[in-house]
């Protein structure tokens, strides 16, 4: 049994931040029924494309674990079989540019009407109100607007965006959480609700301490590299074959870590006795110290080092080397699946673990109208009259 | 009404990822009690500092909308007040190193066996189970072995760590979302479970097409800076008083940019005629003939030009103009809260939205026991009592 049994979810969403939600929703046993128009979702042409096929990687892990349809929502036959799904669904997921649900007449008070307990999750770049609501937003333009790509990156290089779009990612899952917010209260009042969420608020609510030190201080913060501001030794070094961050956060931490490099005098050295001499001094001596002592040995000698003394410390991983872990791999966080036409494919894993009713990654990622037949409950001969119609 | 009442939680963490999952809690309603050690939550010294005061901004925004208690859980009495609560209680949250509760004789199979329904969530760096899950991790660490830090920052500079701690903030998220799946797997099956969450995981979660791309063709993908490497163009450029997000997904969005920008007939052009092409001639015309229009303008008469041709853009803002944003002050992002020691703060909102039982910051961060007396149900007389003999 998985932890999300039973629940019956309709997927109307498209590129990323959508599919994340409902794909964590699918890992963990909902049936989701993605919902694609005839031309299919545009990931299916996103990279990395299987040299062979064509088919996309990116649909096929962002998509396991779902069930495939098709369906023209502006034909008024095809709007008829989704009102006919939303009837016993527990929940619906879009995330359409703000207005088009009401356009085509899908929306949360007309699905609302026809089940006043559905859940209708709405995700988007800004919002379903405020000034700029009505403006498509991509990813990086959320990152920089919300505030994370000015505090990313080294004081002499420009602003920079997390690499990997995880203003998408991140609403995603607030997406997802919402949604089961809203079941919890569901419960208890027999109402579902609409949730919104934007990828401007998201990531402005994932900047850590930086508002309230610009509410409460008036100061700006500013780029800072990969050293912490508030402890030290706190950084990312080069070691001969590559970075590695090395934390060291208090007084009785900086005394073993002395000690584990070979340096016990440093703990005693008046310029480096507390955090607050450690920060003072971090730039002009101590960060040089570390590094040369980081420079002279591989990440793995570090690490060794390191553990053995107790000290938090980490190499920085490239895709491959984060892949092959023991760690991940004991985690079940990459995990193999057979798509049908990609073939052997590996994909990440589910990171949040059930001890009762554990996610699992069963079954890929579904082809083009893939469960059409199934899902719809018709014989071939209806499929066919849908398809010449231009409905599914 | 909030959409988590009647919920309540016993929060034994500190730090930030496990108090940005019960604070999430807590801001949709559910009464979250806050157990501190009798020295304080750590938080409590991390800055910003209130200078008249010496209060943490850190702790007050981070635990806002929870109660507060002290609690010595190595003394046998200590232990019975949590026991007591732990059997009416839904929800328990920790993050201590990975053994601690075991030790200290709060772990999930004790608590289970007082309260079979209560749902028992554990944040850590590495998890519970895994050959470095007795290791100790900072945020810096799993960005860094989890890939993130390799693929964020540009192809000249060093890798570089996402400037707020995401790995913790993502991990509370998480957590906070493994507890309403297995409260929503409660209400059918009346049984609990615990739930995992660690840094490492989430951060692996979080990366995008990185992982497939590395699996299904074998090059393993690096730092690229701030422009993407399958839609073109699509990167942030320098303007005359800042940075501006620029994306332009498409053929048909690449002639209405070139129709704004003046030059038509770059349209035209047959390096620049297919996404495709654009891609091939970014980096050695494109992206110089785009910096260069770019360039000569403000950030705003960019954003008022683009946004009229639906050219998806968006400036880089600095932590005060994103605060002072119209977007973000009309979704509520912003909020102002009287703190009783440091007065009037400012401090972020809630990021999912509700319909029907919006979220809200209404009390602010706890004072070091503040709820005692109210929480734990003692006359004067006995809290008294508990405080001289070390326990509350």
């Amino acid at each position: 049994m998985k932890v999300l049994e039973g629940l019956k979810v309709l997927d109307l969403t498209h590129a990323y931040n959508g599919p994340f939600c409902t794909a964590l929703l699918a890992d963990n046993g909902a049936e989701v029924i993605k919902i694609e128009p005839l031309s299919g979702d545009q990931v299916r042409n996103w990279g990395p494309i299987d040299k062979k096929s064509g088919e996309s990687g990116y649909f096929a892990f962002l998509n396991r674990n779902k069930k495939g349809v098709t369906l023209n929502l502006k034909s008024e036959e095809g709007k008829e079989l989704f009102y006919r799904m939303v009837k016993s669904a527990d929940v619906v997921v879009e995330n359409y540019r703000v207005g088009v649900t009401k356009k085509l007449g899908i929306d949360y008070e007309t699905l609302r009407a026809m089940n006043p307990g559905i859940v209708y999750a709405s995700g988007s770049g800004f919002g379903q109100y405020g000034p700029l609501s009505h403006r498509a937003a991509y990813d990086v333009v959320a990152q920089s607007m919300g505030g994370m790509v000015n505090i990313t990156g080294f004081p002499d290089s420009p602003p920079t965006k997390v690499g990997p779009s995880i203003a998408d990612s991140a609403t995603g899952v607030h997406l997802c959480l919402g949604i089961m917010m809203a079941l919890y209260n569901r419960e208890r009042t027999g109402e579902g609700q609409h949730i919104d969420v934007a990828m401007l608020d998201t990531i402005f609510s994932l900047l850590e301490n930086a508002v309230v030190t610009t509410t409460m201080t008036g100061e700006i913060p500013e780029r800072r590299g990969n050293s912490a501001n508030d402890i030290s030794p706190f950084d990312i070094y080069k070691a001969t074959d590559g970075y590695i961050a090395i934390g060291v956060g208090n007084d009785k931490l900086f005394a073993k870590f002395c000690d584990a490099i070979g340096m016990p005098d440093l703990a005693l050295n008046p310029l480096y006795l507390t955090n607050i001499l450690r920060i003072e001094n971090y730039k002009s001596s101590l960060q040089g110290i570390i590094q040369e002592w980081v420079g002279s040995k591989s990440k793995d000698a570090i690490e060794k080092i390191l553990e053995e003394a107790g000290i938090p410390c980490g190499p920085v991983l490239n895709m491959q080397e984060a892949i092959d872990h023991p760690q991940i791999i004991a985690r079940e966080m990459i995990v193999d699946i057979k798509h049908p036409i990609i073939g052997d494919m590996r994909i990440p894993g589910c990171p949040i673990k059930f001890s009762r009713t554990p996610g699992k990654v069963e079954t890929p990622a579904p082809l083009l109208g893939q469960h059409n037949k199934e899902v719809f409950g018709l014989t071939d001969e209806q499929l066919d009259m849908y398809k010449q119609k231009g409905i599914i």
